[in-house]
């Protein structure tokens, strides 16, 4: 029987979407340049048994399967394969139970990131990782990249709050990962491993995510730097003093020129680049105003720190603006994610600047400085061929830059098949066949994602 | 060749020792009636390449490799078993790197989890996890146990520390899982099903630890409750109310009345259970008067809070004091470790309460309230065998009515050879497959401490 036939023979008539321009239209994330390949049909589930039944008709017809979120991927993660089932978990997007007892929530993969925040706020709890998608991103996402954000400096990543997984695997087979409990030491957990893989060991149908209490507001502090190793000094000196930023944010200074330009903010554009720092933890006001201290010490031109909420979330804007103020040029936008120990933060702004200047390639750089990931953007004019071996040069370069300073290729976006060719040279042959004899025992067939993650 | 020969032919002779004596000192941990086998030698390896050489000898002899930490073990995991190789890992004891801008320490598995805990405090840093043994239990073992303690209530457990791993796989490879960064996504992260594996899947030969800042001294409160269910009410008022105490203990009435005959505490014995709690936040004594409040709120018969560190020693002290108070009675005592919701603590509290009645056993319970984790200990005469058949019935009768509140048969002691005949119970059986399936990839002929953990 064709794929299609045996989808039909196992789902309703619902669940199932055959026609090209809408299968085309959920067959890519937001990768640019990563070409999806093109998928057979489309499947959208509405519980776990609808996907061991797209499962089961994929094994017999030999088809592979793309898992997919949101779509909101970067590194074409969620791009089809030529003749693949897409399976899209938009439909499975409820909040089954909120435990404010155990500060639990299980959810299924769809809902987005920002309808969970919003369901356990209700609660007094917080789901803190938040990628800058997180109003369009959805948690099966979040997890199959180990999503971050801007909290993470506090609170860690999503691997830090997956306590436990419903998975389908390839066979068919349900399994319930990790623990229902605060606390388990039963069993192997196999939780972590499924938390990151892109898709290519199983497809998640439910999680347990921890949750904690709702941070009060926090209070701001913004300082700018005419240097960039004062501003990395400066960092440093927050971490060994002991401090717990909610928020450590970077904006350069191609990043400030631009969001002048378009918004007229009024932003120092001879500084070398601008850090923004919140602290919401209960000393809050004592936090951020020793915080401040520690960047006018290291020669902070301009320092000013709120204990007004909504007076700092103005200065947060100037970051969140980075983006939409690039996107007005109309131009190609590549963002790259690469993360270095925060001691090597100054040198990788620099580098960045200097192999911008080298490939003569419009190279803004924002990012979670608290962390040491930056997330420089290659802007570029995508339809001349010169500029976009340009863009791709610079790229490489960029990564090769974050590995020279003991760092890594990919932060917090994943690696997709975008960054799947610089994966060696971060991990060892060993260590990377060793991921592939465990892709390999969960999907002998190699039928889910195939040519992503590793 | 012999199994000593194949050693002899690959490690220095002081790495080396089988003297039966020497060896069968090494041959168990700490459980109780969990009867080890015997081994054939004892390796002492002082780095990484003893260790690959040892895993070589023992392929080449078809022997099992039992490896060891310091033997604090609860459940028979670091027991010999016939003919092996016990791979004792506590000359490789050295903090190899405390890194304060990133908050992270690297360190060998044979390091105390009380010595790391010092070499970072220097840092003004902070190692959380805390099992009661901490001062003489290893790293490695609390990573092979996913160990627990009296702060994961604030601080989470091992696994919420280990960033990545080097591993002495048994065909020798060497492989470092997870992160060297803050946040990484580059490629699957096997670490986490390393943690809590008890040596089933590898050798832990260094760790990378995240750390936190040296949190405040803390404040701390007591309350008396008359019965159980009361003190229930005030724990999931206080997780409710958003309180995040960094101690949450409960010692029950026959807890009390030992430590009062023993150490004349002039504890109030007519209560059915004291807790404890402690916060060390910024904003501790308004956080400690508030949990109090809680609990006098919840019919607690006498509750003190004290903002004096020493003062609030003093109380723990009596939680640290019950162990040591029935030791004194010279029988065999056999902690149980389970855990259940934080709204089935009352339950499981009473039940286990019924359970010593009814099998006639001496069982008083203290554990960790804030999760759920439960240590009743069966006290009773090892020398007896009714005594004996009676403890083993009322342990299976405790494993069994956390089950049924929802719990887990193993909170933070792990599974060794004590609990594998419960784990079928909680662990569904294609879940249970799989991971003897990722046992069969890392560990293909099982050489790697057969018959513990899964």
């Amino acid at each position: 029987m064709s794929l299609l036939d045996e989808l039909r023979a196992r789902l309703p008539d619902d669940c199932i979407q055959a026609d090209p321009d809408v299968v085309a239209a959920y067959a890519q994330d937001r990768a640019l340049f990563e070409r999806p390949g093109t998928a057979a049909v489309l499947v959208m589930p509405r519980d776990t048994a609808d996907v061991v039944a797209t499962m089961a008709a994929a094994r017999a017809a030999g088809a592979p399967v793309v898992t997919r979120g949101a779509g909101t991927g970067l590194c074409g993660g969620a791009n089809a394969v030529d003749g693949c089932v897409i399976l899209s978990m938009h439909r499975m997007d409820r909040v089954l139970h909120v435990d404010d007892a155990n500060r639990t929530v299980r959810v299924q993969p769809g809902v987005l990131n920002g309808a969970l925040k919003r369901a356990v706020a209700e609660h007094g709890l917080f789901y803190p990782p938040d990628p800058a998608s997180y109003e369009i991103s959805s948690i099966g996402g979040n997890i199959a990249t180990n999503a971050g954000g801007l909290c993470c400096v506090r609170y860690g990543v999503t691997r830090d709050y997956v306590m436990g997984l419903e998975v389908v695997l390839a066979s068919g087979e349900v399994i319930h990962t990790g623990r229902h409990t605060i606390k388990s030491t039963a069993g192997l957990d196999l939780t972590g491993v499924f938390v990151g893989s892109e898709g290519i060991l199983g497809v998640v149908t439910e999680a347990t995510l921890k949750l904690v209490p709702l941070p009060p507001l926090p209070c701001t502090a913004v300082a700018y730097f005419a240097d960039l190793p004062a501003a990395g000094r400066a960092i440093l000196d927050i971490f060994r003093a002991g401090h717990e930023p909610s928020l450590m944010e970077i904006v350069d200074r191609r990043c400030l020129e631009q969001v002048n330009e378009v918004y007229h903010m009024d932003l120092d554009t001879s500084a070398a680049c601008l850090l923004l720092i919140q602290s919401s933890g209960d000393r809050a006001v004592t936090a951020i105003e020793a915080m401040a201290r520690c960047c006018l010490d290291q020669g902070a031109t301009d320092v000013l720190h709120v204990t007004d909420p909504a007076e700092g979330d103005m200065f947060v804007e100037v970051r969140r603006r980075v983006w939409p103020a690039f996107e007005r040029l109309g131009t190609a936008m590549l963002p790259e994610d690469v993360a270095v120990p925060r001691e090597r933060l100054a040198e990788l702004l620099a580098g960045i600047v200097a192999i911008g200047d080298r490939h003569r390639i419009d190279l803004p750089t924002v990012g979670h400085a608290g962390d040491g990931n930056m997330h420089p953007v290659l802007v570029f004019d995508g339809a001349d061929p010169d500029a976009v071996a340009r863009a791709e040069a610079a790229f490489a370069d960029i990564v090769a830059l974050a590995l020279s300073l003991g760092g890594t290729i990919a932060a917090e976006h994943g690696i997709g098949t975008l960054k799947r060719r610089f994966l060696a040279d971060e991990i060892e042959p060993a260590h990377l066949a060793w991921q592939h004899r465990v892709k390999a025992t969960f999907d002998p067939t190699g039928m889910l994602n195939p040519g992503k993650a590793i």
